[in-house]
């Protein structure tokens, strides 16, 4: 499979660096929209042999009679692209812990083959854990837009974050 | 990537072959387990390098100082992987028009490099919609289980599927 292209923010950014982020860097309202990730046909095709082998997503003849119209990409796909784009700009290099889940996961659009998809990522809230003090529970509200501006996917997902790791006081500095 | 194993249902499946079966065949309760699918190292590693490239996903020593202790699966992987036994087993091949989204994915526990995978699958409910009555919504409880039948992954999953047609009328047979 291809890599993913470029995805520069188009607009404010995280004012730290990804390899230096922390669950204090999460608050409520951070984010960017990054992109954009073009979706090839043979990608689409590609990925939905092998995971996804339904006739809209593998067989351009029989998509074009089908409910979409036409090949469109697997939700799945979709949703593996947007990981993509959330682990190249927006996880912490050095905090992330993974994620316990998502919750409504959308698939309101078709992606279709050549589109380019951007991905607009905002806090919802940060919350720190109660019984693991060193670490909080990060959502994010999700959407993957495409060229038009309507969001294709928007999910809601979960990321477990370290702490920023207390700075050495002036003594220990000294010593 | 490899081809998935072969996925035989180990419990009842539905009376009624996935090239024969219509929203009125996804009563609640329907369903069964599928499996087993296994996920290898070599697989876990491609698809994250293209999708999920954190260290715990592609990095095997670096994993091993990680969260988990070790390489483990993208949770998008554990989703793909359902989704194909989904699509081969489960899924009307003849029916199905897309999926409007899934709720409640949730991550529970790591899936680890030789570990067989069982997808356990259940209709909770189905609705006929009000709009376009030649359809209905199926919503699905899924567990991916392991062999200790822990659930490393649940999911709440929505496909629309058509009805089915209604049958030739004697008239109509006869004309």
């Amino acid at each position: 499979m291809q890599s993913v292209q470029s995805t520069a923010p188009i607009e404010a950014d995280f004012a730290v660096a990804i390899n230096q982020r922390y669950f204090e860097d999460y608050s409520p309202g951070s984010g960017a929209t990054y992109g954009p990730v073009e979706v090839t046909a043979a990608e689409i095709v590609e990925f939905a042999r092998r995971f996804d082998p339904q006739d809209f997503h593998v067989d351009p003849e029989r998509a074009a009679s089908g409910p979409f119209g036409g090949l469109v990409a697997s939700g799945w796909h979709t949703a593996a692209l947007m990981m993509r784009v959330l682990v190249d700009r927006y996880l912490s290099t050095v905090a992330s812990l993974g994620s316990p889940g998502v919750d409504e996961l959308r698939w309101i659009a078709p992606v279709r083959p050549g589109e380019r998809l951007w991905v607009r990522i905002r806090v919802i809230d940060a919350r720190r854990s109660q019984s693991k003090p060193d670490r909080g529970l990060v959502r994010s509200g999700i959407e993957v837009c495409n060229e038009l501006g309507e969001p294709p996917m928007t999910v809601k997902a979960m990321t477990l974050m370290r702490c920023r790791p207390a700075a050495p006081s002036a003594r220990e500095t000294v010593a």
